[in-house]
């Protein structure tokens, strides 16, 4: 964050999940550490999208030489957050041919049969590469848990599952930032119903999502769960408020920036000699 | 193309390969179309980018709702002819979430140990994807031709087998766009030369490019054979000037465009009661 910001605190510290963190206290309307309105963030979201490609391409850089870091970004939220439009506007500033992008919905019959993790090892981004995960392994804590997909004994076990998995991607080199989009109930209603009113947003409108949303307190107490049992240091969790749109982005691309000034990233050095490779292509 | 315009004719008729096509007389450093500069080529560029996001959203609408239509982008050049900055400023400018994105190295045993085109079928697009290949099978009749890397029969067996391979992907719904970048000799020189001045571009410089430049007329002869043997109706080849990389991304992109509005996409209907989801939403 440069002197002409309208940030006035680091997101990633404000919005940071420490213990005691209830969820239910947390507004969805709110813009923690920003002074300033729409115009503001849509500026300071084009500002920082340089710098987020800039820190992309030295990560890229570096996997392609050999270093194992990587970042991993997880999305969870309700309907109608704004997973998507994190994904076009913060993640689209960087380079597609670095950025891993998986998507998790409904598991297929080869996903069910194995562990719940299985598909999710499978898309964990390699050295150099910006994960980014839209819904994740935490659906099967969450409409695993609200929908009892699975037994409570299985459930139980699987926050420990994450917990160990993610120390493991963390201890690898991935720096692990998880995300969840705090929309209010009746931000959503709005959102659902807006869907309903034009014909370029119909496909996005899936009844299903009514359904759930009628299970909107089990849902929280899930995330709330969630929440508590999977925030390490390793792995941290972000609760972003989302009702705001142009927040949640902004907000949502300060901690990417911030997790990757933390890998201190730095050119690589040439694994051969200069000098010598002039001398080649000179007299090529 | 709308009336405020620099393009004076469309890139996918001017570019298009044709029987009697020579590579070798085609100008690396023409702007065939275009009637404008560099500013220009940016703005037009820019101006692009919308109208493509907003197709490549209706593709992914479609996709969502079940229909086949997909769209590959193959990118084929000597190296530091842009491939990766087509990726960046063209590809870029899509929703990462409905991209797919496949960057085809030097091949692994498990590669080599399956027929050329086992590792390419895995990377094709779904339907409502825009995939990309960042090099392809391409590279099996082009450094497989150039180093020996296979038999001459086997060679000449590919060509067959990639138009066989390409036919099917149209017919199961994918338009399929081939772009060779078409660079200069001394051009590739200057920019090589180039990497090796600049700190941030050193990891970009591979001793390995040197030694590929050197066989730089045995390359452009295979690239004039599989021009040749793999241009069709249904997944043509487009030569496109690359000298200027601010041409050769406006040009890209207008090819995506031209591609994507033939597929005549429509918001898909909805597979549900809209007056029915509303009355379920307001009482939720």
């Amino acid at each position: 964050m440069g002197d002409d910001t309208n940030w006035t605190a680091d997101p990633y510290e404000l919005l940071r999940v420490h213990p005691g963190f209830r969820l239910s206290d947390q507004a969805t309307d709110a813009t923690p550490g920003f002074d300033g309105d729409k115009k503001a963030g849509a500026r300071e979201l084009s500002e920082g999208s340089s710098l987020l490609a800039d820190l992309q391409e030295q990560l890229f850089a570096c996997g392609r030489l050999g270093e194992p870091r990587s970042v991993l970004l997880v999305l969870q939220a309700m309907d109608t957050a704004g997973k998507g439009g994190i994904v076009s506007h913060v993640i689209g500033s960087m380079n597609p041919g670095g950025v891993h992008y998986a998507g998790f919905g409904k598991p297929t019959p080869e996903e069910l049969a194995h562990d719940f993790l299985w598909r999710v090892w499978r898309e964990v981004p390699a050295a150099g590469q910006v994960g980014v995960f839209d819904r994740s392994h935490y659906e099967d804590v969450l409409i695993g848990r609200v929908r009892k997909l699975a037994t409570p004994e299985e459930i139980e076990r699987r926050y420990g599952a994450i917990a160990a998995f993610e120390n493991e991607l963390a201890e690898s080199g991935t720096a692990v930032v998880k995300v969840m989009l705090h929309l209010g109930k009746d931000e959503q209603k709005r959102r659902l119903a807006s869907r309903l009113e034009r014909p370029d947003k119909l496909w996005k409108f899936n009844p299903a999502d009514v359904d759930e949303r009628l299970l909107w307190d089990e849902y929280q107490e899930a995330y709330q769960i969630a929440l508590e049992r999977t925030n390490s240091l390793q792995a941290p969790w972000f609760v972003v408020p989302a009702d705001h749109k142009w927040y949640a982005r902004a907000a949502v691309q300060q901690l990417l920036i911030r997790a990757m000034q933390e890998l201190h990233l730095e050119w690589p050095p040439p694994d051969y000699d200069i000098e010598e490779q002039k001398q080649r292509l000179a007299a090529s």
